[in-house]
């Protein structure tokens, strides 16, 4: 067994969204948390910029001495695995892939719908990989770049995000989805909303349930997970201060955690 | 007469808005910009990081040989003045105190709201300048996050902005402000909005105007305006690509600049 942490990083705080599954599926398991609140968000950026800042993160986890490293945002997952692949031998894990086995298996009419940051949807990352899965499904894509600041200012169900919602989906609801993917880790905070207004036909995936399972399953072919009875320490670092994590820590993980600042740009 | 450059700053490409202002009241100056685009936005970020990034920018302008800096930033220039100042040599010019002149010019009824990024109106620092000015006038501010995404999706006059809008302002309206002070340099590009939001009764300031007027008034008075009765050179430079500078370039500036992409962490 290995008793060392995983690494997960984000490029903010919706990162905690994907901690919470890992703490779900492997309790046991001690996790480090990098969250780049200094240079959020990264879902407007180039990929060159998303593929320096994401080789940074991975420098910074690499010195906490993880096991495995999940990249919780889909922007990073969508531009940079390979790049960090190539400059670590620390196994990688984005959330692209498993979001893209969810939807695959989720799918009966073979129309699937993707919605995500503008860097995530530009890159065609999920496009192209469920297109490699089953040449028979149809791909419709749609960057929502208001919903993550809606999430951060907490209007994660009233008339402004609804109208959003509306305005972002429709276009997608129009080519008749019966699978629509949460392609960014902010948005599981407006699943109500998105909810209502794709209806119930529309089944919701969330990659970072499927990720979590996935790492789960990787490290215990390798006999690396952690078999301590007791529950895994969980550690916070982020590149700013920042309001928001206190406020995201008590919605998505339930408890008061604290965080420790570092200066990324010296990773 | 000193045919030097100006350099103006932002965290991005809002600051346009200003270079139009500064082309508008000194045709003939050069005109170096930079825009952080790799690190926008500012505004949710801390003291900390803002002062640092500024800074960085700072050098940067400086090692264009520029006769004087504007801080187009809202943020910066609340947050991150003196800290600049003490940096260097060259005559620093924020935007806060030519707005707080004209909102304390325009009030008649003594209260003035004042909208702007989280971290701007966490600074305080409009509602402490406009209180020196005129200890009477009340002032009301409001923190918009949803603004800036708005602007920068182009939905600038649609049901969606005017709700936000509405539930943004109504607030400071029911407060009877004559005066608001758009304290943030996206802003100008949602005044339709923000003017049928607030009402004919309520004049808006853009602080932009009163800052390139106040820079010209500084050279003349120091010998320092280029007297050539060409028009002046402009050039852009940026920190990570993206496509809204050219929708902006076109929109704010009505010509089609190109940028040139430099590494500011190098700075």
């Amino acid at each position: 067994m290995d008793t060392r942490p995983i690494g997960v990083f984000d490029s903010g705080v919706g990162g905690l969204t994907v901690v919470k599954q890992v703490m779900k599926v492997m309790p046991h398991e001690h996790i480090v948390y990098f969250g780049d609140t200094a240079r959020v968000p990264y879902g407007t950026k180039s990929k060159d910029a998303v593929t320096k800042y994401s080789l940074q993160n991975v420098r910074f986890l690499q010195s906490k001495d993880v096991k495995a490293i999940i990249v919780a945002c889909n922007t990073a997952s969508s531009n940079s695995l390979e790049a960090m692949r190539a400059a670590t031998d620390i196994p990688i894990f984005g959330v692209v892939v498993p979001g893209v086995e969810a939807a695959v298996r989720a799918t009966q009419n073979q129309k699937v719908g993707v919605i995500g940051t503008a860097a995530t949807v530009r890159s065609g990352a999920y496009e192209s990989m469920i297109r490699q899965k089953n040449p028979d499904i149809a791909v419709y894509s749609k960057a929502c770049p208001l919903f993550v600041p809606l999430a951060e200012e907490g209007w994660t169900d009233n008339d402004i995000s609804r109208l959003t919602a509306q305005q972002y989906l429709n276009e997608l609801l129009s080519k008749d989805i019966d699978t629509l993917v949460l392609g960014c880790t902010h948005y599981p905070l407006l699943k109500r909303c998105i909810g209502t207004t794709v209806g119930e036909r529309v089944k919701l995936v969330d990659p970072a349930k499927a990720t979590a399972r996935q790492v789960r399953d990787f490290l215990a072919q390798q006999n690396q997970l952690n078999e301590n009875e007791t529950e895994g320490e969980r550690r916070f670092y982020l590149s700013d201060t920042t309001s928001m994590f206190q406020a995201l820590c008590q919605k998505a993980l339930k408890h008061p955690y604290t965080a420790q600042i570092i200066d990324i740009e010296t990773y």
